[in-house]
């Protein structure tokens, strides 16, 4: 009996230790593609930020229709990149993922800077909300939506 | 020899049976909430449209900080709703569930009336993100993101 219950904690421990830190690895799997991927669009290198997309992603930007596939959204990044004075940094508050581990979201905030029409620094604080899908044990988005706060 | 792949087949059968119409069930049933909400949206009925939200979801709409909590989500429907000539439809177009069914997100379009200041209507089309969350066996709404097509 006594045997069987330490067999049973230790079953119990087991799964503690193996399924916590399971999930854990994934949203931190997320977040440390987060921190790569805004330093590409940082850096203004549209083929890596667009990398980061499933083939079939799509992005949802404000004012304007939405944009399908990988290819298309590079583009908009590439436009987005070339104008004067752009910077850009974005950062996840809150990331969720399924029991399943193949799909999840994550919700945080961007801080924008594009020069205006007299090239003076326009600064923009906004945030967003992107899911994720694990694609041949690699996590893709598949919808990247953000607005501004203001 | 006959009879185990027969027990076999048997077996594939059912789990074809049973793992194509569950899959496809979850996505059903939150293209069911979708078409209920959004008639209780534009019904201009706040408490009942808030009542999808999760009590800790989020809203983030265009121009506008986050705004956290179904409370605080049912005020700003409530104040969207009670602007003039207020109408609103929205369709989803995709919904992609977890393999673990707890988690899922849907994409679709919306076309929403308000009065101009001249009390003219304004037509706007536009797109949205909803990420779902199944809580003790219902699906409700973590994050509700959406904006203008222009």
């Amino acid at each position: 009996m006594e045997r069987k219950m330490l067999l049973a904690s230790g079953a119990l421990l087991l799964g503690f230790a193996f399924e916590t830190p399971l999930w854990a690895d994934e949203a931190q799997a997320i977040r440390t593609l987060d921190a790569s991927w805004t330093k590409a669009a940082g850096q203004k290198d549209a083929p890596a930020t667009a990398a980061y997309y499933a083939e079939n992603g799509v992005l949802l930007p404000p004012n304007s229709p939405i944009v399908k596939g990988r290819a298309k959204i590079q583009e908009v990044w590439a436009s987005f990149m070339g104008k004067p004075g752009f910077m850009l940094h974005f950062d996840p508050t809150q990331i969720v993922v399924s029991r399943s581990k193949d799909l999840a979201y994550d919700i945080g905030t961007y801080e924008l800077t594009i020069n205006d029409d007299h090239g003076q620094p326009m600064h923009e604080v906004g945030k967003y909300l992107v899911t994720w899908k694990k694609d041949k044990g690699s996590w893709k988005v598949m919808a990247d939506m953000f607005s501004a706060d203001k």
